[in-house]
């Protein structure tokens, strides 16, 4: 746990301006792009102010906002998205002055697993909703199951294939969280149904819109509009698995757009090439990773393929602390070309997930992966690596 | 620490015979290879009787023996070189028995590490003497003084630039490491100068040896002599990037060797293109990993490079227990192609080196490297990963 909130700002107006001579303006809100004026509309938060900024070169990096479902009782109080550290902070001011007993949690994602996590840890009863088969999605539904299970070893209670269908309040709280199947009585409702990219400004000035309504960029970060630019969780980028524009909302991406932008609008130049749809989360002391493309992604684009799935540990068998590893490989059909894979296991199971993306970037085959020397000692593996095992597993089924 | 021996045993001769009806005779010793007759002559070394066993098909898997430097002293009591199972149990059964004082490691390469770690845990006053600059010479030297700052942190006394001269004894026993500068009073030595392959008995039988006395081998693992086949310490393998066959006893090395000499005896295909050099070990808390070139290697094979040095920590910076971690890449000056990588770093350093030994496979260069998507989360690394961030301070340099 970080005691200190302060410790998760990355920079302070005052750094940037210090350190790189930017002048970054909090509490200052866009209200509208002029792009023919090329200038900006800007609201002071703090004293109401409305100006105009020009502008030459713009970057948009807006972000994106929590999904708010579209039910009854959505806008009661005790109802909380978490994408920002600010909302971050009222969950934990919730929890701290309120001292509620129960949490539901609407949706089985990263940030629901995070924050089941952080409430257990807090003592709250959590119960967590999740309308598909298992939680964490962008995981096969068997390697998901594993997900499940440690949910439900934590004391999370598990509410799979349920829809969320209102909420109960009273007085402007709310009271109970409503499924498609039972009434679940809460003080306490965290959104962890997804993002969707913050794109109105973006939009209503006419700067054009892809994937999820996510702004459109070429691997310059460039929009369609000269000196538009975007990057973040607002912009789209390049999916090199699925061979096609793709939105997804993680900082380390996000970090790369903003370089690559930065770079470019700079006068220097830098692309990014695209993601292969790493993702890392822990549920308590179970690690969770993924990469490229699951199941229903490879059979969506018409693949054929070949799985390998494999149980082993984390360390050698005798040594102590080594803990179990399940480890699912996806690799093309005939070429053996690696599609993806998955990892749900003990403490050091997760960032081997790093391996597998490597290895999806320089688009290696289960032929060369058998192959790979990865490195090998008691305190770190098995002296076959499980993801050799799991490679050996699917090649013979090419 | 691992209080049971027989964890430690892999497979049991009873195991064999059950689950691979493979005949595996312990207390053979095969005394002779006869290539003529297609022949073994083999002792049994509970009995002392002596038969000769023919063969169709031979496979040498002799593995390798431990250094032992021509010194006076050198076959005194108390000193014990640890390269089998049994090395390892006779040394814990001084330990425990003798409840000596004070040992004296010779050599600071992986056993060297790994002995002096038992060692400190166990309470003895631990010296180790390496005759190179810094401890782990398969690091480059500023990498290598991380290593030996965190042996001198965990109480080892550490005598660097000396070189073993020889042992003082008394009455057949040990009593002193003598070096090119001091005497080290003590009540065990621990050899850890490395090892050779054990192959005088192929030598014997004339069957061509390489690199370092190693048996030459193909990517079949066949030897120069029809239906003769060698895997593991005793053999060479291929340096992928030094592009020369080389000598190395690794464990997980030698099962890759074994599995392809398994398949082609029993009439299947199978090749073991290489390695990359990869190796990890530790000292206590300190984890350390390196794979591909050195620089001194690159610069014996005349390539131009440049490197990438950085420190980081191995989890997002404000999470609990992050720790440092120190990464280093060498590339390829001109090509970006990447050469090498050296880690050493608190828990959870040393397994991404297997990013750098996947990387060095699939050829990659600094500019593919930049934007890998490694996995990100708070628990498990900063936004930026490590290797990313040595990565982007290399590629200035090109």
């Amino acid at each position: 746990m970080v005691d200190d909130a302060e410790k998760l700002i990355a920079r302070t107006p005052e750094t940037f301006k210090e350190k790189q001579n930017i002048d970054a303006r909090i509490l200052h809100e866009v209200r509208e792009i002029d792009l023919k004026q090329r200038r900006l509309r800007v609201k002071k938060t703090d004293t109401g102010q409305t100006t105009w900024e020009p502008f030459e070169q713009l970057l948009v990096s807006t972000g994106s906002i929590s999904i708010r479902p579209d039910v009854p009782g959505i806008d009661a109080k005790g109802i909380y998205g978490v994408n920002t550290l600010q909302s971050g902070l009222n969950v934990r001011r919730v929890v701290d002055e309120q001292q509620p007993q129960k949490a539901v949690i609407i949706g089985g994602g990263y940030i629901g697993l995070e924050m089941a996590e952080a409430l257990i840890m807090r003592k709250l009863e959590v119960s967590l909703v999740e309308r598909s088969e298992q939680v964490m999605n962008t995981l096969d539904s068997d390697m998901g199951e594993l997900v499940s299970e440690a949910l439900m070893k934590v004391g999370v209670k598990l509410y799979r294939n349920e829809s969320l269908t209102a909420f109960e309040t009273d007085n402007g709280s709310v009271q109970a969280v409503v499924t498609d199947q039972r009434t679940l009585p809460t003080d306490l409702v965290i959104l962890g149904m997804g993002v969707q990219p913050n794109t109105g400004l973006a939009q209503d000035a006419g700067i054009p819109l892809g994937v999820k309504g996510a702004i459109k960029v070429n691997d310059l970060m460039q929009t369609e509009i000269e000196g538009i630019w975007a990057a973040g969780d607002c912009a789209e980028c390049y999916h090199l698995m699925r061979r096609q524009p793709f939105h997804i909302a993680l900082g380390t991406v996000a970090n790369k757009m903003g370089r690559v932008a930065g770079i470019n609008i700079g006068g220097g130049y830098a692309t990014f090439p695209g993601i292969v749809g790493t993702a890392v989360s822990k549920i308590c002391d179970v690690e969770v990773a993924r990469t490229g493309l699951q199941e229903k992604e490879v059979q969506d684009l018409g693949l054929q393929y070949v799985t390998g799935k494999i149980e082993s540990s984390t360390r050698a068998g005798y040594y102590p602390d080594s803990g179990r590893i399940h480890v699912k490989l996806l690799a093309e059909k005939g070429t053996g070309r690696l599609l993806g894979g998955q990892i749900v296991g003990k403490e050091g199971a997760a960032k081997r997930i790093d391996v597998l993306a490597t290895a999806l970037h320089a688009e290696l085959t289960l032929d060369a992966m058998i192959n790979l020397d990865l490195s090998y000692a008691p305190p770190y593996s098995p002296v076959w690596d499980p993801i050799i095992i799991a490679a050996r597993v699917a090649v013979k089924k090419l």
